[in-house]
């Protein structure tokens, strides 16, 4: 067979139907008031290619028997003079397609049927509208001939006619036009244009099978990545019309409301008026509400056809009909576009309803949506005054003055004024500047450019690609059309969405509406992977269990250490030069990291806190070498403050001792901790005496002690030993014992390979990702963000940031090596991620499948994760086991 | 049975007769004359510590019947007043073991037997000697009596006799001081000296096997990790004296010269004397030779017996004996040991006499050896004048003024003396007076110490924790015993030996002797494993080839960059602003870099040249940014100069473009060949430009093109495109074809955990372990060896430096994963690797076990690379099958 009537298949027989063709099908099948209509299979073209386009045998009856089925529905005849039955012909491949034919309307149309059409609809104007359209798209699609000559001679009727509209040529103009038309063709072909029904109709089906092959079709699906082999379907529907009078009219709608996600219709229609009407402005379209009074058993139809919909396809729909002589048609329904808190009370909406599950409903929304909806954002109801849209590169929304070059941002910026960093394109140079600004606009480059990576590196807003804006830089003024913006004025741009506003725009924090809390309440029902924080201060962790953490599973203490008032003290300490000196300069913190710990430990009561000890190197609390190397030079030449010179020479030297070719590989994390026990042994003394002093009060926490950059197991015995010590002492001293476990983060790969090993002492590991990026990939990340990174991403070297999203193939694998070497040692091993990823929905989704207890992110990431968990947990109930096995065969192997 | 004679062993009865049993049995038994004795075994010693010190029954029994057997061929009985057998008492468990009872000689002398045995031998004074030898041995070894107690009498006799030497004391003195012996023995433990031999005789059993559990011997066990159960054994054996007259004597030999490896008895004798005469240096010995004409009888007996034993033993033995009344006696032989020069002649002798086969001749040789004779050293007839030694710490010779003060060092270094950095210690704060120095010697530290970890990392000789050297760095001078050296003073310090010489001393240069030639030819025949050589100039090239080279496995192309008369163009085209600017710069290259790999391709006809395009990051070719910020600053203030400042802030602040965090991880590599194609398509048009022209001469080579830093196989298909096309053209433009492979290095762990995705593109891998024991430790090695490394090793936290010895638990297991999955993908891929660990022995057999196809290494390392391979094979088909299975077991699963 090698037609289909519409009533003959269904959604799941896209590959035989093309989507287009499934999709009217499945209309059709549950009871859908659609146009009647045929596909003709995509092994039909398949056949017609293989035998260098000829028709397969049979087709071409079929197609003349399956017709008739059309006519008798429509009451009308192909190609019958007084009243014909007009079709469609449309192409539908099984993916969607662009670069292939798209459709010819009013199929059947002749110098005699238009005559009938005409009388049949009382608007002579129309039916000669319509065939001249038809000549028009027969000329250019079937037969080849360029658009623009059919253009200039319609043009040139109008201006003959002091036309200004197509709207404006009356139907003597149009039979004209259409006179005109086929003398272009009988020109261009040497032939004229058919005026057989069937002729039009068989040549229309060739067209749309040869578009198959036509070479934007094959660059697309090479580019895309799509087999050659699929064909297309081809749909032959019967046309209806809205402007057949008072009693026909076309509208389109949602099944709800897109913006809000009120359980209301939405949408608009004319009557007596083509789609095209509704979208061209000319009429002012009403308010689907007023279809209520206007045609209350159509509004009807149209309420119980929205209804079957929903509980058909289970979601929001975006529709499209027609009325024609008062008889209701669907054209068309697609899943609707909504916005991100749409999505959300949608999905929530349809899962206390029953229409789907809690599972269905999470995993309608996209992690993205959830992310928009957890930045600052412009105030919804804020007016605002789009100046221009490009590329919505890195999320957030940010206000400021422009500025164009990149020191004058520098300098400004970190003066503390708000700047928006405006260029043509961002290079490695430009970086002080982006890190002053508050948001970056880019009139070049696209999602992975330099500007759009850096950004989101950093956190910031950035809209690249932003074709319309015209940077004049010598002039310190950007154009779009004619608004011009200068240097200094202050513009404001949402770099979720891509929009270049003018001035000032409110923006809101982010906030939870309840639809988003009872979603996030859901995903803890459903999910198995724990989600806890990033948190070093008492808000953050503050923030994060109100936003559902369940715990911290990273307290990083160097932040601690950099604070105004301790900085004296810990440079104190690293200039000491013998143990004594350090450990008198190491009591001096111990009663603030104390107070730190005691703080946050109140806050997370009842739940773990993941305590990192000192990673950073030592130099990283000492003035710059840069800095020092010009102001000692100064002092130097100056010769006036000597003691000063000598002084500042002294710290010189230090740093210069401690300077690294790469502090990130460098002598910091554990190393630190082994060099100078003393500075791990303070801080294990600040963590158990603020526990003990809380555990009187009742208050407890789950201690975990984390080791930094371990990469032999020797590292955590040797560190191991000396805190337990501490904590044995400490705990004497308070009179109580206390549970607490001692592991290690793995973020070198060689303590991956060796989890094995590292499990005989480690009670948990906490993969950080970010630096395991760095090491599995050896970037610096700092240097691969500013210098190559982008130009990787523009020639498809990387197919994403991995710092962004983890790398599984090489980091993923790695992070698989370690979870089974360290089970195989310790089979209750706690493991967990603390690096960014850790908030990355991609990354989330892949610790769940291996295994990882729980992961741990920044405080606002809290919801996308424990989302993503949820989603993860989902999918691969759903997947087979199979799929899951196969993905990590090769590790096993 | 609890007591074995000599008779009745043998040498594989090493755990129940103990090493000295077993070798004293196996003597015996090839018919050595060795004094007759029997041996107690570990068994009778485990039994009685588990009895609590109580003899196992019968033991006493068997040690009585069974000493008949020495009394019978001694021909004399033990207790004898007229000429008694006298035996000796001595430990022997199955390992090695300092701290235990070691030995009591002339058991059986009393008050009466003491006169028999003076008159036997017809010396009074001998006989007594004898006694008060026994009296105080007893005393101190049974007794527990301090040695000193004993000392101090006869001091007092010496004193009083005005004795110089023991030997000044006459029979008479000698006798009296036995009396007050005996009387010290009486007041220290209430009893009298034991008179019967019997006692004397169970008393020293009992002490032999009490001493296994004193309190050195288990620290001893402890610390060497030996079992505590293995228990000792004790052997008695009769005494022989070569001081009975002119037909006895006494004398040591090799039987072979452990100096040179000349097959020819080396040694020396004394007839009339006792071992200890020999040794004592009072009389001169007599060369062996001499021994032929005074007692031709017993030099044939030596002779044969020599033979003997290397016939039994296949090694040169280093023996004692000694002739009683015209009786040879073999007292001990044991593996002689020789220099790196007689162990290698030795070897290749003994194979060629059919002693041993050659893979025996080549396990005999310590690569450490073959070292010795590959670095600089010491010439072995020079007269040196030797100040004290230390540790061998950094092997290789060097001479040059003493410098204590770092600074000093560094400036005078600098400038182009010759400089000896002499310092108690470093700290890595002494680093740049280390580059600056020819070689170090410290008076502290290990092995491990800062000063050895960095100095061998830098390839400089040093020597270490040298305790006798006394520095006083206030008046710059140092001290050894009454020797002082003051600044300025010339010394040579020999790092392979450990020895601090007084002025300078004439080196040599390596060279290779037949012997080591031989040796090295059968390498050749029994490796499997290829041995190519690190070299970028032509006389590197050279040097490797004729050591044995069979290609170069890298020749890296930065350091042509950085030659002088290069370094301004390299410059400019990294001042360029464009493409077009870039390309002229490069363009002058171009000829440049032909004619680098016209000279070494011509050297290496025939043979594999790896080449790596370009890997430095582009900022290690300009100025650092440490000394422009200064200069810059000097230039600023000054205000003379306005275009010098103008010309140094522009490339202070390209520099500072350029500049990166992690300059190791950063932009450089192939992400360097990506952002900049320019580059590698000069480098590969120079390449081929240069193959071609050879082609012509009839000179080839099998060019492989090696690509750095590849993480991800998308940048290996990208590059390679375009090195093929200019490949392509370049050959096109030549009108021949050339044959060429395109491959990776593997020195990120990226890459190596998807080797089988690289192994797509790449058609040989080449493992860059320095970047990839970086990057898989998360270690910079500058900073690692300047910071920490030193502290690692002496907190046992690491066991060797991993950029010494390849890491196999980690930087192994993900090599041995990229060779598994590289291989799934492409079996026939090409392995090998061109880090530093490729001319190291134990990595090189490493290599040999994951099985690569090559090792390359610096071309001074290439006969020892070659010589491990072929001892990795011979282990590797040696150790069963099973053996190394287990190890990588962990990996497979």
């Amino acid at each position: 067979m090698w037609v289909y009537l519409f009533e003959e298949g269904n959604t799941r027989l896209r590959s035989l139907l093309g989507g287009k063709g499934a999709d009217l099908a499945e209309m059709t099948r549950i009871g859908l008031p659609v146009p009647p209509g045929i596909t003709i299979t995509t092994e039909a073209c398949k056949k017609y290619n293989t035998m260098k386009q000829r028709f397969p045998d049979g087709l071409e009856k079929e197609v003349l028997e399956k017709i008739k089925h059309i006519e008798k529905k429509m009451g009308k005849k192909f190609g019958d003079p007084s009243d014909p039955l007009l079709v469609s012909v449309r192409s539908g491949a099984p993916v969607s397609m662009p670069g292939m034919m798209d459709t010819i309307l009013n199929l059947g149309l002749n110098d005699i049927t238009v005559k009938g059409l005409a009388k049949a609809t009382n608007d002579e104007r129309v039916a000669y509208d319509c065939y001249r359209r038809l000549i028009e798209m027969f000329g250019n699609v079937v037969l080849d001939i360029k658009r623009d000559k059919f253009e200039r001679i319609l043009e040139e009727y109008k201006h003959k006619l002091d036309a200004k509209l197509d709207l404006d040529l009356d139907a003597e103009a149009l039979k004209e036009i259409a006179e005109e038309y086929k003398k272009l063709i009988k020109i261009e072909i040497g032939k004229d244009f058919p005026q057989e029904p069937y002729q039009q109709l068989f040549m229309a089906i060739r067209a749309v099978f040869d578009s198959w092959n036509n070479p934007r079709a094959i660059v697309y699906r090479k580019v895309n990545k799509i087999s050659n082999d699929l064909g297309t379907a081809v749909n032959i529907q019967a046309m209806v019309f809205g402007n057949r009078g008072l009693d026909s009219g076309t509208g389109v709608a949602f099944t709800r409301n897109p913006a809000t996600g009120e359980k209301e219709l939405y949408g608009e229609y004319l009557m007596n008026a083509q789609g095209e009407d509704v979208v061209a402005g000319i009429r002012t379209p009403k308010s689907i509400d007023q279809l209520k009074a206007e045609a209350p058993h159509i509004y009807k139809e149209l309420q119980r056809t929205c209804d079957l919909l929903e509980r058909h396809y289970k979601d929001i729909q975006d529709i499209e009909f027609t009325i024609e002589n008062d008889v209701f048609y669907m054209l068309q329904t697609r899943s609707g576009k909504r916005t991100a808190q749409a999505a959300v009370k949608i999905a929530v909406d349809m899962a206390k309803e029953g229409l789907i599950s809690k599972e269905e409903a999470l995993m309608r929304i996209e992690p993205k949506q959830i992310e928009r909806l957890l930045h600052r954002r412009i105030d919804p109801n804020a007016e605002i005054e789009l100046i221009a849209k490009g590329l919505p590169a890195s999320p957030g929304a940010a206000s400021g003055i422009v500025i164009f070059d990149v020191d004058e941002a520098d300098k400004r910026g970190s003066a503390g004024e708000k700047v928006i960093l405006v260029r043509m394109e961002t290079t490695p140079e430009d970086i002080h500047g982006m890190v002053a600004a508050q948001g970056i606009l880019t009139s070049r480059g696209g999602m992975t450019s330099h500007a759009a990576v850096v950004a989101r590196g950093m956190g910031k807003p950035c809209v690249s690609g932003a074709g319309e804006v015209k940077i004049d830089s010598e002039a310190e003024k950007f154009m779009v059309g004619d608004i011009t913006i200068e240097k200094g004025d202050i513009i404001t741009i949402d770099g979720s969405r891509g929009y270049i506003i003018k001035g000032e725009v409110p923006t809101i924090e982010p906030e939870l509406s309840p639809e988003i809390r009872e979603l996030l309440g859901w995903t803890d029902e459903i999910r198995t992977l724990g989600v806890r924080t990033n948190a070093d201060t008492p808000e953050g962790a503050e923030r994060a269990r109100m936003f559902g953490a369940e715990g911290i599973g990273l307290c990083r203490t160097e932040r601690m250490f950099n604070a105004q008032d301790r900085l004296p003290i810990v440079q104190e300490m690293i200039m000491a030069n013998t143990e004594e000196d350090r450990k008198i300069a190491l009591n001096k913190l111990l009663p603030m990291q104390r107070g730190d710990f005691n703080e946050i430990f109140k806050i997370m009561d009842g739940l773990p806190v993941t305590i990192r000890l000192l990673d950073l190197p030592l130099h990283e609390f000492l003035p710059r070498l840069e800095d020092l190397l010009v102001e000692t030079t100064e002092l130097r030449l100056s010769g006036k403050d000597e003691e000063a010179f000598l002084k500042k020479t002294n710290v010189l030297k230090k740093v210069q001792t401690l300077n690294e070719h790469n502090p990130m590989l460098g002598h910091r994390g554990c190393r630190l901790g082994i060099r100078y026990p003393e500075i791990y042994e303070m801080q294990t003394r600040a963590i158990f005496e603020a526990a003990t002093e809380l555990a009187k009060e009742n208050i407890s926490v789950k201690l975990e002690i984390m080791l930094p950059l371990v990469g032999k197991a020797s590292e955590i015995s040797f560190l191991r030993q000396r805190i337990e010590d501490v904590a044995k002492r400490v705990m004497e001293e308070a009179g109580l014992k206390l549970e607490y476990m001692i592991g290690t983060m793995i973020e070198v790969p060689r303590a991956a390979l060796t989890a094995d090993e590292m499990a005989r002492y480690a009670e948990f590991f906490s993969f950080g990702t970010n630096d395991l990026t760095q090491t599995v990939f050896g970037y610096s990340r700092d240097d691969a963000e500013a210098k190559f990174l982008y130009n990787y991403l523009n020639e498809n070297i990387l197919e994403a940031n991995p710092f962004e999203t983890l790398d599984r193939e090489g980091v993923g694998k790695i992070m698989k090596i370690c979870v089974d070497f360290g089970r195989k040692t310790r089979h209750d091993i706690e493991i967990g991620i603390c690096g960014e990823h850790g908030g990355d929905p991609a990354s989330v989704e892949f610790c769940h499948e291996i295994g990882l207890d729980y992961v741990s992110c920044s405080p606002f990431r809290v919801p996308i994760a424990r989302f993503a968990a949820a989603q993860a947990k989902i999918k691969m109930d759903r997947s087979s086991a199979n799929d899951s096995k196969v993905r990590f065969e090769q590790i096993d192997q």
